[in-house]
């Protein structure tokens, strides 16, 4: 295919094409030199003005920075130069040529903002930690996909257009569909449960969710990747292995395959977590936030947890735990009550000392107790039909959970902010790149 | 994890759980079987009247077709067993009764139409022929996405919430975001090209995209997988080399890891193709076209290709293969024109005989010619400024495209309809499930 080589695969000896940006002139006089960049690292440019034809010199003395370049030229060893090697050149072409005024500068030396950041995506992957941080993302992804292979799971894809939301109406984002109202679905629940009644079993997703959210905060995105697990047969504590293991899979293949990203990124001791996730009940969850005492005022029994305590109990707990057994009240109708106590339910999250990462559980699979779950919850179950119905043809015990994509990035990696996780985030105020 | 054994894996000798669906009941008289389905396969509980607790026989002979049940007993030889081996059960509980009425049998033995297919997929999915379909379509994405590493490419993800789309806004569905008219994007086409002038330089997505398309067909859908390539510093030669790879390697993945499920299907000869697709420019294709005789008016330099006039190419050609070389004129304004000749453009198509699988080319990266297209196109270039402005700052020469995934699957199984390949598909008249 191409007719370049990689700067990072120029051998000394061999006569090579590179092509790549113009990331940096440096002229001393006599001799000068043009740093050309491409996707594997580095390459130094030696011109010696004296023994160069002029019009070759010229061309690459007048590059602008980031202008696209194509160098053709004698690869040499040399100890001075970054990567221990240099091209003398034969020929440069300017492919592309970059305005001098940039609106970011991926050579990271003048700092930029997230929101310009954000506008100039192309120019900030330039730089090698945004590079990294996506680079990671994408390992993230294959793991986790690996890891659901390992645990059996067929992969599906779920309708993104829905005619009703999981969870009522009030954080869709409606959409006019051929003159009827539509949905943009802001979770795969309903479908990947519809799934695990079928001879599929076990499912996963790994997909765009979408959620009108009026929160505008560090952690939320008004489109966000979710990582979707369910499986027929499978409990909540079933559901909690599967999860761990995910996870653990992801820190794993990042550890295994990024460590040059890893480095970019500045971790010199990045390790998976090692170990089972605690996994404590709400009880005892409370009861520790409260033993912290950071809190103004003592958590009671059906409280859900403010950001202080989950932070404050975080901090204690040092890495990824769960927590169990919630008040049925609080969490969704379709996640199933404990036999022996209905006031307690199978729900579970997975906590990063940070945040919240998963939310989980068994599911109601009785067709009776989820139609009574809708209308406690004020919806009509004759618009969720199309899935209560399946329920009445033999639906195994299940359970399964959804995993925030970016969420994992962001807390594996120890970002400021979500939207650092994504390409072109969605929220509030952008819409756009 | 949960305590039961596999169906596939029941050994004679040990005494087994097994958990799955009621699949058919066989009583004989004195001796009676009862079929248990799960995702792994079949087995057979055994049921002697008169050496049996008269509780169980009861609970054994009654359970409703498709109703959940779980199984325990000791596992023995039979011959006569459809799969060799048979349970004398201790123990059969039924976990989800199933209604004796169902919209759609499980077992094959009454056709369904496709609607009420759609409408009941969890039962349909039951099937092992609509199973071994998104078992298959799940093998294809994996092998894709290996393909795409092969090749160097990073996974990307890009909004699909956007601002603008593509090509106008004819065939978007318009979205209500916080107040702001957006629309749901047609195509990663845009995004994908900024990432190529990123450090990543090679990006691959796949992931939905949503066209309001009046279209009705058999191969239509409003909401489809599409699966995006693109790459700095490749050329539409290139980027074929790079397309016939990916389509390869999901034929070949399919072929080494699906056998029981192409069994399922009825392939007893499934093989992905070999030897290089053959590439027939514009000009040829239209003159052989031509020559079939088919068509009730001659093509001429600039017609678009009628279905006809394809299907007969394809019958002939009996396998895959490009068409290149398109007028610039039927092609969209991003794709670069030839160097040497304006009305000719590097625009291709991978066709498979029954249809169109992928567009492609290489693109138009030169920011003058590039805002000159939108305004021949009838586009403000300025609702384009997020993308056209990264064109000023160092745009690599690249090429890519795009391959409906459905239409892969579809051609790849010789499926009569596009909807066979997508769990719940979307379309005029489907919002739901």
């Amino acid at each position: 295919m191409e007719d370049r080589t990689y700067t990072a695969d120029a051998e000394p000896g061999e006569t090579a094409t590179v092509a790549g940006w113009a990331h940096e002139i440096r002229d001393l006089g006599g001799i000068a030199f043009l740093i050309v960049r491409d996707t594997t690292g580095k390459i130094q440019v030696k011109f010696e003005k004296d023994e160069m034809d002029d019009d070759l010199v010229e061309t690459g003395m007048n590059v602008n920075r980031e202008s696209v370049v194509k160098v053709t030229g004698d690869v040499e060893e040399e100890e001075r130069a970054p990567t221990g090697v240099e091209i003398v050149p034969e020929s440069v072409e300017v492919i592309a040529d970059a305005d001098p005024e940039l609106p970011l500068d991926p050579s990271g030396k003048v700092d930029a903002d997230l929101s310009t950041r954000l506008d100039n995506r192309t120019l900030d992957l330039r730089k090698d930690e945004t590079k990294a941080i996506f680079e990671i993302r994408a390992e993230v992804l294959r793991s986790v996909r690996e890891a659901f292979r390992d645990l059996g799971c067929t992969e599906i894809n779920t309708p993104k257009i829905v005619a009703t939301g999981t969870e009522g109406g009030t954080e869709l984002f409606p959409i006019t569909y051929f003159g009827q109202e539509a949905f943009m679905n802001q979770s795969p629940q309903l479908f990947k449960q519809l799934m695990v009644g079928s001879g599929l079993e076990r499912v996963f997703e790994v997909g765009p969710i979408f959620r009108a959210e009026e929160h505008n905060t560090p952690r939320h995105l008004n489109e966000a990747t979710s990582i979707d697990f369910e499986s027929a047969f499978y409990d909540h504590e079933d559901a909690m292995d599967a999860c761990e293991h995910v996870v653990k899979s992801a820190y794993e293949g990042v550890a295994e395959n990024c460590q040059a990203e890893l480095e970019a990124l500045g971790y010199e001791d990045f390790e998976a977590p090692e170990g089972d996730f605690p996994r404590l009940s709400y009880e005892e969850t409370i009861e520790r936030i409260n033993a912290t005492g950071e809190l103004d005022e003592q958590l009671v029994w059906g409280d859900d947890l403010p950001t202080e305590g989950e932070k404050a109990l975080g901090e204690e707990m040092g890495g990824h735990y769960f927590i169990t057994d919630w008040p049925s009240e609080i969490k969704p109708f379709y996640i199933k009550d404990h036999d022996d106590d209905e006031q307690l339910s199978t729900g579970f999250d997975l906590m990063h000392p940070n945040m919240e990462l998963v939310s989980g559980g068994q599911r109601e699979h009785r067709y009776d107790h989820l139609v009574e779950g809708f209308e406690q919850q004020g919806l009509d179950p004759e618009s969720f039909e199309y899935y209560t119905k399946m329920f009445k043809y033999g639906m195994p015990p299940h359970a399964g959970w959804g995993l925030g994509g970016e969420r994992l990035v962001m807390t594996m990696l120890g970002l400021e902010n979500i939207r650092e996780a994504v390409l072109f985030p969605r929220d509030r105020q952008r819409l756009s790149p």
